[in-house]
């Protein structure tokens, strides 16, 4: 190592699903959306004056924050906005974990929160899941030093009720407690409905998924005031401006369109609750995702072996190889046809299987 | 306080130059350039696929990566790029800058680097200018744990030459030298031709002077490829999608027309060098900026009065109450027209002035 060395900040990032690019591939690897954003979103592109990019954007992304506060009926002072969750996410772990205390998140669950934790020198605990993957809200009754986790939670799909998370937030004001939605507009009831009781509260939610806007980066939170400002105060000493013009503009033009918005989802949904019963038939089991994507497992199929033949196919889906979960599939949820030759393959392969 | 804000990260956050939204402003305080960006980068804009947008875009950024490669003739792996230079050097100092010895900045520069330092917990020490602002290389050659300085200073645009940075580096080999040229295509020379024997200096640009781009967000980092990987370490621990698509095509758009750069490089130098002159014949003193904004005082006109005086008329420039420079007033190169403008309007202030 030369002495330049030393004192540079050595970390293990966070891998993020492969993004390969190639014809007539299924890409069921990173929780996308299979249909496109509003059709407004094209629009307000295309009708973008490019000559203003020689200015600064808004720094405080007012029409967006707006469009957001309208939208879940809070004030413009209760949303912050930035480059997708992750970037609200790690904002957010170095905004409010500083008390020296593990925080405290499932052991099954984001990556990332691990990550942010490592680089920013938080010191971390992580909670076992039950038996069946669901998080017991008494394990979060202890000292700590700030809460996180995602409902519904990935990789497994699995909606803990509000009820269970307000027993969470009970017991835990005195700390920041971090609801991470990512995945909430496929069935759940969001959190957002708690942070009038709790100033504590801090609910992150991302333009990536149910929007289909993963190409343009924008994630939220949404908090008291108090917490918001805090939020901004370190955003402010990080970047004045993350977000381009664009990304305002087309993030704006994307919140405007609810009906399009319901329409999506509701597609999305119905195509994951007739997969649910496609691959119990085959034999899979999967927990009751709320999400975009099923998390699966075949008693008698090895989920890596599947995941490299999936792949052999032109189809990717998730694997990961850590402990307790190594021989499940996360498996996103594409379109109807996607999914149709997705299970033509398992069908064949699961004859094949058990054949042998 | 509540018992939840203890332990809250509690930050001063950097002010960005004001951005007012008004009819016929003359905008001189935030160093945007005056011409509209490359036409490529409409093109890019009008001709993207919206539909897209429901993939997240490379995580490596790889196109806009390659043409910057390509462009500053260097290897891929000796590139990162960022949301704005403000990104890029916040992952700088969180990466590099972790020795709990000061870094040490002139005390006359970009005010976001003790913000960064502060919000990062990183000890700074402040050397001064000398007394025509330039920085005196020996005032380097002591213990520290990194040193970051603007090239031209902002703001008061001074140059340094290559061969001063070198007397820097030399006795600077254990840590990282930051030099951050987000000016350098209005005049300097780029200290990039030093990466080669310096595996310690990062020199970190920006689209938003030169190429008219402030509105898209894009910075980058050049320096060894040991360095770049050590950064780009801790930005995939920190957002593993930090440019969304459309900036990544618009930014390699406009970095492939050199010829429309030149041009308008060639355009605000000339009016630079003519507002010196302009500046003088008032009785302005300033030095010799090679960057695209000025920075002078007037020996019988107060800074803030001007600065005042200048906004009620429209024209913001920018003012800083700082010690040292709180007589003094940073104005961007407009368009011909838009200085003129602001002539007209001096000279008839310093008239008034002196006559009274």
């Amino acid at each position: 190592m030369k002495p330049w060395e030393n004192n540079i900040r050595k970390t293990i990032p966070y891998v993020p699903g492969e993004q390969p690019d190639r014809q007539h591939m299924i890409k069921l690897n990173t929780n996308e959306n299979p249909y496109p954003p509003a059709p407004g979103v094209a629009e307000s592109l295309y009708s973008f004056d490019a000559d203003q990019l020689r200015l600064y954007p808004d720094p405080e992304a007012k029409s967006l924050i707006q469009a957001l506060a309208k939208r879940y009926r809070v004030k413009p002072e209760q949303v912050f906005a930035g480059v997708g969750s992750d970037d609200v996410l790690a904002m957010a772990f170095l905004t409010f974990f500083n008390s020296g205390k593990p925080i405290l998140f499932p052991d099954i669950t984001y990556s990332f929160y691990e990550v942010w934790a490592d680089v920013f020198r938080i010191p971390y605990e992580k909670v076992p899941l039950d038996e069946h993957f669901r998080i017991r809200s008494q394990d979060y009754h202890r000292q700590n030093g700030g809460i996180i986790f995602p409902n519904p939670n990935a990789p497994t799909g699995e909606l803990e009720s509000l009820a269970d998370i307000e027993e969470i937030l009970k017991y835990n004001q005195d700390v920041i407690v971090i609801v991470d939605e990512a995945y909430i507009d496929f069935g759940g009831k969001s959190a957002l409905a708690l942070t009038d009781r709790y100033e504590n509260l801090l609910v992150v939610q991302t333009f990536s998924k149910s929007r289909s806007l993963a190409g343009l980066r924008i994630g939220y939170a949404i908090g008291s005031e108090a917490l918001i400002r805090y939020l901004n105060d370190v955003k402010y000493s990080f970047n004045s401006y993350t977000l381009s013009q664009p990304v305002i503009l087309a993030g704006s033009a994307a919140l405007a369109d609810e009906v399009y918005f319901k329409k999506t989802i509701h597609k999305i949904v119905t195509t994951r609750e007739r997969m649910k019963g496609e691959f119990r038939k085959l034999g899979f089991v999967s927990g009751d995702s709320q999400s975009n994507f099923l998390f699966v497992t075949h008693p008698e199929i090895p989920a890596k072996e599947l995941f490299e033949a999936l792949k052999e196919q032109n189809i990717y889906v998730r694997y990961f190889q850590k402990p307790r979960i190594d021989n499940y599939l996360r498996i996103t949820i594409g379109t109807d046809e996607e999914m149709d030759t997705l299970l033509d393959f398992l069908r064949e392969y699961v004859k094949r299987t058990s054949r042998v």
